[in-house]
């Protein structure tokens, strides 16, 4: 019953969030949220995420280690006009590519300020040699893709925006989900999950949360590529972990 | 007119955060941005973060890169007593130690679960050889720590009752902070930034926000360990910006 696509195993993606002002601590991220959730979405597997500061060396750094392994790297923050913007210089260092005025991002950044223009404003269309452009509906500077690195700019709606525009040149696919919760402990549950996580094309994953009152919730998720794999398992878990539950309330 | 302290260049962290909860975008992660924030109100400058899979090899990897050339490297998450906490594993493997029972978080689990102790909750007692404890105040999983390396729970209310209690360990300081906002576009006073930036021992910063009508604000940060530095810098940024402000009103 299950289609080809969903035999092929899913693309990964890393994420670079680039910004000294979430590292310390005045800035939340939301950025990197909602690309893992959009990209979960989209079938691709988040494997990494990385925040680092506007620093050259650390960007390159990053980027080398984030391409590791994965299908896509996409990056956010750093490629406005100020001089604590060098996420571009930093990606063409870690691609081997020379910074170059790109002659498009040229062109729109010049009418966009027309007799405004300036040498910090030329220098957000000086892109690694062979990047292609993301388009910025509100402002000039653009963003940038080559190789598997898509950049954006760290403004959440500008990246929101920017980022429907790069889905065609990722390989989509979709995952399955089944969760249910319980309020036994973790460690009372062990043992299931041990003997029922066997198995590839599926994940288990168990997520505590505490309440105000100090009481716990356990949220089990089942999740994977093939739809009738994953609601077996999630069954049969379930099902499980109902006896036990009895098997408490009975005791006390 | 500096003391000595302020002469003491700061300390540096990193922040890792382990759970595919958190890559697949179901969980926003609030533990990094709390630790960054704490951090630097300690003085401790936060280098990089990175969130890794519940994954041993992924683990050791990120241990491995983000201990480089940083003096802490805080955990949080993957301790609890599923099949996927596999953190105290990966610390051990990262920092070449062997796994073994720790005798006092024996003790400790021993006795909060009596009769219902089991192998899945003597699991939270294997740690890393040498590593010395964090208390869990509200349930038996401890965190621990070695040479560099604190490791705490992924559950926020616990990381933050816990981490008070490393603060002895950790050499803190102190930042100092000026900010202030101009409706300017950033690159109308990028020039400024640049001639004011060099000097070391003090970090500009300048970050746009977007309103819901479009508008933008941009926030210019001027921070270091010497306040009288730090007060002169801001002082004339603030000085220039305005200058930039009335020229432009003056065109208009």
């Amino acid at each position: 019953v299950s289609s080809g696509r969903e035999q092929t195993s899913p693309r990964t993606a890393s994420i670079l969030i680039v910004g000294n002002e979430i590292l310390c601590g005045r800035t939340l991220d939301t950025n990197s949220h909602w690309l893992c959730s959009r990209l979960y979405g989209l079938g691709i597997r988040v494997r990494r995420k990385m925040t680092v500061a506007d620093d050259v060396r650390e960007i390159v750094e990053a980027v080398k280690l984030l391409r590791n392994g994965v299908d896509y790297v996409i990056v956010a923050g750093g490629i406005g006009p100020t001089p604590d913007d060098v996420t571009r210089e930093a990606i063409a260092r870690a691609l081997g590519k020379r910074l170059v005025a790109h002659p498009e991002a040229e062109r729109i950044i010049r009418e966009h300020y027309r007799d405004r223009i300036n040498a910090y404003r030329l220098q957000m269309a000086r892109l690694p040699e062979g990047a292609r452009l993301i388009r910025n509906p509100r402002f000039a500077a653009p963003g940038f893709w080559l190789e598997n690195v898509f950049v954006f700019p760290g403004v959440p709606q500008l990246l929101r925006e920017m980022f429907d525009s790069i889905i065609g040149h990722l390989q989509t696919a979709r995952f399955y989900e089944q969760s249910f919760t319980t309020h036994l402990a973790e460690s009372e549950f062990s043992s299931i999950l041990y003997s029922e996580a066997a198995g590839p094309g599926v994940s288990i994953g168990s997520y505590p949360r505490m309440d105000d009152s100090g009481g716990w919730t356990v949220t089990i998720v089942v999740s994977g590529t093939d739809e009738g794999l994953v609601q077996r398992v999630a069954s049969k878990l379930r099902e499980r972990v109902s006896e036990l539950e009895r098997a408490r309330d009975g005791r006390h």
